[in-house]
């Protein structure tokens, strides 16, 4: 969460920040479970507000020595500038809400707290630590066309089927089959193979084409799989360097 | 959809149409929630209005111009033959149900819609400027094979199973398990590992049997994951050339 | 479905065998649906006879016709050793019943319907026509190991997430945990990711344990699927031979 | 489970002892069938009795010869630091319960019955004869980085589509999405694809964020089953070469 430029030191307190955070992640999700809650709302309320306190003096430093670099050097604009990066914003968003919140939605702690989810975001930023998610995003970005077209096809056939599935379906179950929208729903839970049982075909011909959906699903699903592992391999070989000694393999 | 020789004008034109198309499929799904329909019903009516006036504009336009081609060069029946063309029924489908429509089923207001979605199909064309499509195209040639036999395996072993099904669940659900093709209903639903909670064995001799069909369907759904993923490793891997010899491989 | 040693004469035969043993699968299929059975009752029947006219007689020719081969040459020992091959006797199996059961299980025609399931075992017989059948024997024979480690450990972890299950949701749920093997039937259909739905944990102990059974699932469903990728891959490779000229490569 | 340094007879009392424990553990599994072990109460008693002796016997002589290796000759230090090993504690966890649940556990049967899982551990102990799960473990070091990553990143986005998710429905279904942990289990359920049908989202805006989710999910089932296929296919290439110069990698 430093500008990039920081030494061990720097690491360090990024590490600690991440540490609060994944503590305020699981304060959030147990702090819905009303009977903990009540029971350790002095808890709660005390970590919240050390947690606002840290988050906001880490805020404040950042943007105090923005000016350190270069880019930001300006006093006025380049702090301000250096506020709009969206890195910057998202650690903003962590902390507004309490200030805002206790103001405008007192009357509302649910939303207070839904707010908060702005946090996890931060999380994400720790990403840029790992070799792993570097060779994900090449790997990504080698298949971007597969992987487009394997999505494009797959939300294509959805809506056809779903589409089919509603004409045949309607007249039988008027509830869950009322309209295409609806019928998607069925798709989406069918061919990944979710099948929660909330809707199904019940008629013959609705059952025939369900199953001819749930064995596309699993082909599907297969498409990515096959589609990044070949990704992940091609990365593997790496054919530009020579993983000895470095040289460059023609 | 131009017949192909055309230049950045025609591809420019294809692109309008493609968003025209994914537009109509907008419409028909969304013209299925009631709510919406019967408020915005001028606008749905209105725009498809302007759908088929375009598509019947681009139909006998592109129809008139087929001469342009050689071997349509004959004014009446090199246009005949070019209308006989998969590519331009379809196109001929995405709009002839409207002036049928209004005639034939005038009082069937849903089977007019339901013939609405023939303008899906116009979508695939889109596929061949995709070099993606071009490659799931060859990798699917390439492993055909493979993937006959394990379809046909997967056939195979899903009547079995679901007839063995039948033959034990009969007497404990004679409701669920009333036929052969209702036990391939759950038959398919386990393979694909769905599982909507509709059907399922409650003896256990059918346990038995069904979790044993579960585990293979695991295994069922593993399969076309790793031809296909083998397919696509070699497909990157050049097939064209031997690598022993380096000759060109027919 | 001969010796092996025919000609395209004897393979049209097979083929036409197979033909009719398909329509037997079918016929088996739709004859459990009590509505079209009772109505076609006389073509069910007719085409019963008729299969078991052509099996019989093609069965009595085979064996007849055994001693051709060197091996069976000798008049009465030759056939009855010809008859016990694993290949005859599914043959048999596939008419006996017929004639048994009009005398044995006259009065039930379930089981002599159920009977009639040995046919579909003599499309398997078919398999040996085919490369991509060879070549997913190759596969599985050069991961044998793996494969058995992979289904060794998953049905170590299978027993014993059940059976912790059993003693977690046993005092809650005494109806559907009511034993480990009942806890199996949920383990089953949670690691495959079907999920009916019939069983699930519903105390938070047992929900903690089941979302780890599910996590761990998808990962089971991904063992298979590398390791038979990776056996495709291999196979893909051969690398003792040049796919253009066949010669042995080092 | 012997010191590691056995001959052929060494292994055959293994392969015996390893015996002794699937039979455990399938009289452990059928002894939670009231019917059959009411019934049978007699037999599962005495072979109870019959696999504590032979573990003790077992447990009591690899004690007394552990001397024999020279880091444990210390008569009585090195036979206590030989019991203080894993493999070695895991045997006494086996038999323990025995003894001590006659005592204290007198009065719970099912306390007793439970501990009696231990002896499930023992099996991993035969894991290292295979060469098989040797393979397994140098790809899973291998991939350690992504699959951590891959885990990451699941855990992150689970907790927040559950947390979001709980937002979305609370009002809706306030039983179901009661907290954020109760949409956690929720989330478990989509992601992985098992769809029990006990939770699920009813309003629109909760089944557009479900079905995200579930499509979401069909992709992190193949990552795993991708960076683990590329980790064999990488094993199966012998690492320990450079492709270019040929010297050994370290």
């Amino acid at each position: 969460m430093t500008v990039g430029k920081g030494g061990s030191a720097a690491r360090a307190v990024d590490w600690l920040i991440a540490g609060l955070i994944v503590c305020n992640v699981v304060a959030v999700v147990f702090g819905t479970v009303d009977p903990l809650f009540t029971r350790y709302q002095a808890v709660f309320y005390t970590f919240e507000l050390l947690s606002v306190a840290v988050f906001t003096a880490e805020y404040v430093l950042r943007v105090w020595s923005a000016t350190a670099a270069e880019e930001y050097d300006h006093p006025v604009f380049g702090r301000l500038r250096f506020m709009t990066r969206p890195a910057v914003v998202i650690d903003l968003l962590a902390v507004a809400p309490f200030y805002l919140g206790t103001v405008v939605f007192a009357s509302d702690l649910r939303v207070l707290r839904a707010l908060r989810l702005f946090r996890f975001l931060r999380l994400f930023k720790l990403a840029r630590y790992s070799q792993s998610v570097a060779r994900f995003k090449r790997v990504a970005k080698r298949k971007t066309g597969d992987l487009t077209v394997a999505i494009a096809g797959t939300s294509l056939l959805l809506t056809l089927a779903s589409s089919l599935m509603y004409f045949v379906e309607h007249d039988a179950q008027p509830e869950a089959f009322s309209s295409i929208p609806a019928a998607l729903w069925w798709g989406v839970v069918t061919l990944t193979t979710v099948g929660y049982g909330d809707v199904y075909p019940v008629t013959p011909l609705g059952k025939l084409l369900g199953a001819t959906v749930a064995v596309l699903g699993t082909g599907l699903v297969a498409l990515p799989a096959s589609i990044l592992a070949s990704g992940f391999i091609a990365d593997d070989a790496d054919p530009d360097r020579c993983p000895h000694c470095g040289r460059e393999l023609d």
